[in-house]
């Protein structure tokens, strides 16, 4: 047995799926078409009745577990959670793993080819929702023959999606679980996002959207809106421990790299600005600052979740300051409201936002308990 | 008596002080000759004892209380503060604001002339330290005739100045002032300057500091560092109250203003780009960075304390997540460590970081007890 093989969901390959009955979004646009990418591991059961959905946070993708090629660096980006008798055990369950529209890895998005024209999207392609993602990511179950999914998972903006899954179709969600997440963002959240698409969309090589035609990308922007995401996703005092005060060298007197956090910073937003779209950045934090099912409901998110069915585990990170602990109670106290069924867990870790992606022996003890109960 | 000279100290002017003699800096370079730009504020006694220092943190300056003409919409950046029977009653002290060394106000900097030249220093003007700003200041004492000073006081980056006055010259500080400041930068306090000087410096209008031979400032830049610093200096619940999730209008799903906070963050950038000197901004966020007054002490603060005399008054607010009350904590244990006199007071306050600015009952009544209680 190779390395990759065990416990891994092993070598994966993505499909995609076409989409030709119009979806009409949030926004009130119709989307006449649209195609969505994703990746499954495990087997569907006879009676259809094991499948997981992951919805994916602001960067992620389809590709959440397994590799392409044995000879891949890294593997898919929940990959230490999913496999076989991992806390989400592909032996019992078959999870699905799918990239939202608007993404750049595959879906319909600005970055790809808009039928028939043979152009770009670019700034034409809508600004979607965390519900559009949701009624699109319904397409793909139908497309797969799901009627009911045993569990709906995400973590951060993920986390949203998996709640907005339970509010629009309580009777296809036996169980949600809801990571790291909120039931809107915060104004100092909104603000960051702020800060990202200004330092984007003022870059000059952004073209009000529509880079692809003069052959650049607004490297820049998309570099800074990385670095900044990064200060946020890790506590102050993960940043303390990982890095402090070290000094790459002798101080300098510079504004080249003195610190060793400056040269983490750099190399991440150097890498993301490679590989990332920057129309594609502006749409996912726009989806989470729009994000706010209890708007409609004059601000009472118990009457917004009065509808759901499901079963939640909703989980929190203390040292989380993007998503506090305090916004994931909010989510338990409507949900209670309603005389749900939740499990709550507050874990203590170092790690800020990201600790939701992070091998955490209690976290991960937490989600395999709960997912052994689920029945399938 | 007019409404501006009511608790006031009226209309003010500026003058400047130059100097001749070479200063050396903490990089080794050495500035020949430079101006430090100046304000006073109160009478100067016969035994020349009752002068307070003010020092300004990164956007600050010398123009700290009064007006220039009856007609300004805005007086000085500490006017709550400063004035007769005020918390630094001017019937009693003789105070002093001084714009920094690199500063954009009047002070040598980056975009002054420099001498013989007539070229603006520009990339060329040395990276200046908070030990540096304090050596000049001490040059501005000498010039004025001030021996030792009653006190000095200073929020944020000025803090660090005042407890770097304590320990560069212990003989001439009767008291320290130290208001939501720290010891140091924490990793992430250095990353959100990291962040904020790469949107300057890769601003393609920044041309390696050089801008002004080429009629451009790097505005965009400049606006995202200002709207990111914006961020930090409120806290989450702070902009919770003052924004929340307020829409200016209804949503329209777009890039443009849609929350009111997008708005006073896009304003307070573009406000700031168009007065500010991108090249001060970035050596203020450098002197914030390198300042550690402990590194020579092998990490140890008490140490590097071990030369002080002056009595403290430490001040944080519960809000500050970018100066903490913890590392105020750090800086009244050196100051306990090494037996001094030293006052703390923890403010219950919403306002964050830029509680320090505003007229707290509660906060302007310990300064005005303990202000009351120096000596002339």
């Amino acid at each position: 047995m190779s390395e990759i093989s065990r416990n891994s969901v092993g070598i994966v390959s993505a499909q995609t799926a076409h989409f030709d009955a119009p979806l009409t979004l949030k926004n009130g646009e119709i989307l006449p078409q649209f195609d969505l990418v994703y990746e499954t591991y495990g087997e569907l059961n006879a009676s259809k009745s094991n499948a997981v959905l992951i919805c994916h946070a602001l960067s992620g993708n389809h590709h959440v577990a397994g590799k392409y090629a044995e000879t891949d660096k890294n593997a898919g980006w929940w990959d230490n959670l999913i496999g076989p008798n991992k806390p989400l055990d592909t032996n019992k369950f078959f999870v699905i793993g799918v990239n939202n529209l608007a993404g750049c890895h595959g879906s319909s998005g600005p970055s790809s080819i808009r039928p028939k024209s043979k152009k770009t999207y670019g700034s034409s392609f809508p600004i979607v929702t965390v519900e559009d993602w949701v009624n699109s990511q319904a397409r793909l179950l139908d497309h797969l023959g799901i009627e009911t999914l045993a569990a709906v998972i995400g973590g951060s903006l993920g986390g949203m999606q998996a709640l907005q899954w339970t509010i629009a179709y309580p009777d296809r969600i036996k169980h949600a679980l809801v990571i790291a997440s909120a039931p809107n963002l915060t104004a100092q959240n909104m603000a960051f996002n702020e800060v990202a698409r200004q330092a984007i969309i003022t870059d000059p090589e952004f073209y009000d959207g529509d880079y692809y035609a003069h052959n650049t990308v607004p490297r820049r922007g998309l570099r800074i809106a990385r670095m900044l995401g990064h200060i946020t996703y890790l506590s102050d005092d993960a940043m303390g421990e990982k890095f402090g005060r070290k000094l790459k060298d002798k101080i300098k007197y510079s504004f080249d790299v003195e610190f060793e956090m400056e040269s983490y910073l750099r190399y991440q937003g150097d890498k993301f600005a490679g590989e990332f779209d920057a129309n594609t950045y502006l749409r996912m934090t726009r989806a989470l600052d729009y994000y706010d099912p209890a708007l409609e409901h004059g601000g009472d998110l118990s009457k917004a979740l009065k509808k759901v069915k499901a079963e939640f585990l909703v989980v929190s990170f203390t040292s989380d300051w993007r998503f506090s602990p305090d916004r994931s109670r909010e989510i338990v106290k409507a949900l209670l409201d309603n005389e749900l069924t939740v499990s709550y867990a507050e874990v203590t870790a170092l790690h800020g936002h990201d600790a939701f992606l992070m091998p955490d022996a209690h976290y991960h003890a937490i989600l395999r308990a709960y997912l052994q109960k689920v029945e399938v």
